[in-house]
């Protein structure tokens, strides 16, 4: 993920874009993102959700690239870095949902 | 992000949560993270969302890995590797928004 | 929104799409509609989202109709009334949030 | 809904929160109140979310509510009518997606 963050930094100082890049916009850009996966399945049955097309599927994929450029960039702003963060996330849900015996 | 997925993949088998991870099911949860960053940030001008207090900062991290994870999830149910659906998005957009000369 | 309520009704009745209008892919469609509305302010500043060109403010009311759409759906297929229970939450607000002196 | 959207002006102006509400903010709060109602649908199956407990569709209620007080201040600061809005939408729908003869 640091590859794809400094390839992403790369990106946006071609662009300009730093500017637009607050997190107030990162996050509508993001949550806009999520929106575009759930269209997906939004009139979809659970089973259908879980055998989808191929061409379906690289839409798929897209929307999840989107969702991850964005949470990336975010993180970036922020100085966060994602991957440490969901690993003592794990950590604190293995203790509010112990597995059972 | 595998070592993350790999994780996860133990920590689902260990609750027997897969029987609710459906593509459908994650994508919503998905949403609803992303609607929790956005929280965070619905009513601070764009200036304020760039400095973050301490305390607000560590939970936006946390929100951060929630998406994080219920992304790898996702992508995990559908046999997609995100990393590499990132990278070629960025080539997409690469060629759909050339930098200025 | 009676009147709207029955017109849908009617619409949904003629296209027999009642069946994929449970709750959860209601929800999950209202949702996507709301993230449309987003992603038409997502790079604006809070100014420009205030000063809107005609075009634009068209796509803007035609997303705040399909939101206003699955809504009356949403609380139509759930038994509720939307208005009364947006009156509901006003008088419960007023208690959370007293006005200054 | 005119009601509705005069007892919000009130609620509004009496506590100062005009100078937060613009339209890039409000639609954030929007789409924060649409995941609010996703999370009570997201572990669910078609089937359960057709049938909510007492208190389960009490709480929906009160996001149906938030749901469609933002809708209101966001029609209202834009100078949209909301009813009018959906009304036209279902005419654009009803060619669009013609019923089966």
């Amino acid at each position: 993920m640091t590859t794809l963050r400094d390839a992403l930094r790369d990106f946006c100082a071609a662009r300009d874009w730093h500017r637009y890049h607050t997190p107030k916009n990162l996050v509508m850009a993001l949550s806009v993102e999520a929106a575009e996966l759930v269209e997906h399945f939004q009139w979809a049955t659970p089973e259908e959700s879980l055998a989808l097309a191929p061409e379906k599927r690289a839409e798929v994929a897209d929307e999840i690239a989107d969702v991850l450029i964005y949470l990336t960039e975010l993180a970036d702003v922020l100085g966060i870095d994602p991957i440490a963060a969901a690993r003592e996330k794990i950590v604190k849900n293995a203790v509010k949902y112990p597995p059972p015996l």
